[in-house]
């Protein structure tokens, strides 16, 4: 009996071209080459694990002309600083990919060697994923994968009356940066954009026992301060000539340091440290993290009161700021 | 000093606000009450977790009049079904939600109160979740975790020659349950209709020892069995008049059977097993599940030869199937 072959039987699936082509390069061990219904993860003994999830929408949080490279990272990055804030340590991650018709392949061979470069970079692997058409804009949803040391993750909750505000490396680069690609701004060092299509996500820092409580600031430093502040039911307060800022950032001069005090895309991390462990930070100036040394500074405090922010000048009198950051929706 | 209070300060952000609204009620421990960078999980001692994750685009894998409550938790049954292929437990889900301006607040209520009904049903809750506005159409993606007994997870791969292929429940209703809403069936019982949208995972079968391989079918059981029989190197042959179809199905008569055999949406369990279990199963004719007895049915079995599958009708002669089932690409 002769069987005539079937139209999908010698070929693969479109979609299971697309996934060899572009994604079996980031498969890690968990994985099973992409081939299965699922991955099969085994967690690091005695550990806990730690899981942030993050959309990244065309139009909304990158621009169609936007490298490639860049736009797979920055997703990677925005998750990575997610297990930054809590003290973890990056184990895998899940994508998920709808892909309107503009997409190219060569876009998405740029896209996924950008999500190489970083996976390595950071040492996690591609554990699964799922690809899909979309006549809208490309989106594109990212799930991560932590460890930590059992209840060594640093939360939101914590802080104490009298703790201080820190913050790492420098505010509003981020925030510039767009600016400057949307030709509002000037910038010959190339520093904002750079900063806001690749940020660092501040992982390896020796959170826990120095910070009661972190995150990461995402959504412009006051918008996030009154997070923290309200999560804590306290007051606090940010001076605004001691938050950090880049040369480039100075450079851009004092019009701007409202758009870098509220403007988001920082991922910088903001942490209440108690008195106690104050003086030694402030001795170093900064933390070890395998990536280098990340500069920490002193912005602010918390005290008893209304829970939300207040942005002071050099002279302790009360900024008003109008616009309190990004919000998704 | 008065502080003028900055316009964010009292009330929420809209994103946090439309997460408490409605997500809130989802969230389980690890989850932290939605409130934080990530979840923290602490996974079941000496387990494997196992992952997936699937997104859906409205107008390609839902409809816009489609009931919202099944929406969502034709969503989370689709992942379950992954976990549910691998013979995993469900532990947790996280959810991305790309939210376009005719997506309503009642639209976004019902789409929750459906996923309450089935996290409660299958035993997870949520761990963490992330919004954005899109000016496309509405896309969720979602990622799941389970657990499973240390190397227990049934994969695609282990059939050997010989294996009988078999398979949970019935096949097809779930295409025609689609041809019924597109207006081109009718099914007075209204059973197609709520298979196609509201797949059973088959959770809790007791797969590992039983079948040497396994998958769910979600592309249409000739595409998946092709998969298969790729994954292992072998053969299969579908005995199409063994293939089980419910009493709608059967009364939609034979002119539907290929729509049966290649549509997609099925979500049952294709499995190989070997002679010696066979026959246990073939005298039960169903397996235990916590969601009461899951019929099975030996379809085919697979031999050496060109790796792809060959449907065959009764009389043993080969049948041409046009079209392999569903791409997402």
């Amino acid at each position: 009996m002769t069987v005539p072959p079937l139209a999908n039987q010698t070929d693969l699936p479109r979609e299971f071209a697309f996934i060899r082509r572009h994604f079996a390069a980031l498969a890690g061990p968990a994985a099973l080459d992409l081939r299965d219904d699922a991955a099969v993860f085994t967690p690091p003994p005695g550990l806990q694990l730690v899981l942030a999830t993050d959309a990244m929408v065309e139009n909304v949080h990158f621009l169609p002309d936007d490298p490639p490279q860049t736009v797979g990272r920055k997703l990677l990055r925005c998750n990575l600083s997610d297990l930054a804030a809590m003290g973890a340590k990056p184990e895998g991650w899940l994508l998920t990919f709808a892909r309107p018709p503009h997409i190219t392949e060569d876009w998405v061979a740029q896209f996924c060697a950008g999500l190489k470069a970083d996976q390595d970079l950071y040492g996690l692997s591609l554990m699964g994923g799922d690809t899909t058409s979309t006549s809208g804009p490309l989106v594109l949803s990212l799930t991560i994968m932590g460890s930590v040391a059992p209840g060594q993750a640093v939360q939101r909750r914590g802080a104490q009356v009298g703790d201080g505000l820190w913050v790492t490396g420098t505010i509003g680069d981020g925030a510039l940066g767009l600016k400057m690609l949307q030709g509002q701004l000037e910038d010959g060092s190339g520093h904002l954009a750079q900063r806001y299509r690749l940020p660092e996500p501040r992982l390896g820092l020796d959170l826990y026992g120095l910070a009661t409580c972190a995150m990461d600031v995402s959504d412009g430093l006051v918008q996030d301060t009154g997070h923290l502040a309200r999560e804590n039911g306290l007051a606090a307060v940010i001076d605004a000539a001691k938050v950090p800022l880049s040369p480039a950032a100075r450079q851009a001069g004092p019009d701007w340091l409202r758009t870098c005090l509220t403007g988001g895309d920082d991922y910088e991390l903001l942490m209440a440290v108690p008195p106690a462990q104050e003086d030694r930070l402030a001795s170093k100036g900064y933390l070890e993290s395998p990536y280098g040394r990340v500069p920490v500074t002193r912005i602010g405090h918390f005290h008893a009161g209304t829970p939300g922010v207040q942005v002071r000048d050099e002279n302790g009198q009360a900024l008003h700021i109008e616009t309190g950051g990004w919000s998704h929706l």
